[in-house]
């Protein structure tokens, strides 16, 4: 999917809002477990009650790699079931030495290699520029990099002052630009670093950035879509928790499809300040 | 495996070698491609022709995940093959939020949920504690994070200077013995880093070090042992592809073992020095 048939669907559907499928065997409702396989359903189901109301799906790999390789047939399946104007995120955090990034990139962007092609993967900065460049070489495909992330330990590392002045993330953001652009290139940015959002927007105004942390970790939409919005809209908001278990019961579906008709509601008036 | 036992292994067989087992379908001899799982078959074959000479295995994540759910297969079939007297790394440079590492802990420690047991992961650093601290809550279980790699990339982020004066991989070594010790932590050193060796034995002089980048990559061994061995050896260095493909044809096996061997015979010198 291209930039400019992203904003053409947050235009349609008047969201920027990203379904996260976190989806975790011991926390999806028991009617559930007895089916062949239980996370498939629960993923289809969400995608069926949320699709009209979000323009993206991120399955965070974790969740699926931990079952080994049934949660693998499990994203599979769920990949294939995401609606095709629906930009998919594979949420890997992946990056290795140039030769094996090629690899990881077969893993998400090859079909004919893994059975799936995602539009995009998040990819770990630490490694530099050859653990990135070899996902770019796909075409209509993205990077998403970790720019600075929701969690605590971005303090660790993410905040560290450089000898120059720049901050870590700084860092990450400015070098990044030589290797891709904002056609094939996105970044990850907390919802709970919105205080940094006005400084970001300064080095990187026309990427879209990919906000987790609405929801279960706190950040806020308004906050965030203040100070994060471009022209071209420019953000992808997760959330993930308090979409996929707004309930543990049979009515997990219908209850996720209130929380995320909820957030469109509330993304269509900031939408309105563009 | 305790540290204890991995150094018991390594004065048993006069070795502190590591395999890599980055098997590429693309690279494997032909004639094994008719087999119903080439990929495990190579791997066993190498594992029976070296296990007498090294003392781990590192299968790379990336190599198996490019395959999907029958790559995941081939792994947990190898890892169940690999000898319970090597220690097994996961080279899968995970890393994410809190919540979402205790997933990719369950994928490569705990075999009820995965159905794979790894001695070892290797872990990125970038978003800090909480990102690597849910892989230490297992017992005899090991973390091994990427401090300094191998690659070219390592001159954009890891030698960053820091407004401390530290470089950002030497904030990494110090900060990471907050979280955990020489017991349950290792770091990824490449081998063509050797003279930053002796600075990084001042900060973690007891800790082992995982050292890929000798072989195809240029690395010297004599060198790294020089400048990186303590007094329980210290270290695990790692070829991959000089053993693995030392030939490409059906005596693939018997190249990789007489590979094995020169390098186990260089090791038996260089262990003298303790």
């Amino acid at each position: 999917m291209t930039k400019a048939e992203l904003f053409e669907q947050i235009k349609i559907k008047k969201s920027y809002l990203c379904v996260g499928l976190d989806t975790d065997i011991k926390k999806i409702p028991e009617h559930l477990l007895g089916l062949e396989d239980p996370i498939f359903e629960f993923n289809k189901a969400i995608i069926d009650a949320t699709s009209e109301f979000c323009v993206s799906y991120k399955p965070n790999i974790a969740f699926y790699e931990a079952l080994g390789p049934r949660g693998w047939e499990s994203l599979r399946k769920t990949l294939d079931y995401i609606p095709k104007d629906c930009f998919s995120i594979a949420d890997a955090k992946r990056g290795d030495i140039g030769n094996t990034s090629s690899l990881y990139a077969r893993a998400f962007f090859d079909e004919t290699s893994s059975g799936m092609s995602f539009d995009s993967v998040t990819v770990a900065p630490y490694m530099g520029a050859d653990s990135v460049q070899p996902f770019l070489e796909f075409k209509n495909k993205w990077v998403i990099l970790l720019a600075l992330t929701s969690n605590v330990g971005s303090q660790d590392f993410e905040f560290s002052e450089l000898s120059s002045g720049q901050k870590l993330f700084e860092k990450v953001l400015e070098k990044s630009q030589e290797w891709g652009n904002d056609e094939n290139m996105m970044y990850v940015v907390g919802a709970t670093q919105t205080e940094s959002l006005v400084g970001i927007r300064k080095i990187v105004p026309e990427h879209f950035l990919l906000i987790p942390g609405v929801g279960a970790q706190g950040g806020s939409l308004e906050e965030v879509s203040k100070y994060g919005m471009n022209s071209t809209c420019g953000l992808l908001v997760n959330s993930s928790r308090a979409i996929i278990y707004a309930s543990s019961g049979e009515d997990f579906a219908e209850k996720a499809r209130i929380e995320t008709q909820k957030v469109q509601a509330e993304m269509e008036i900031c939408l309105d300040w563009i």
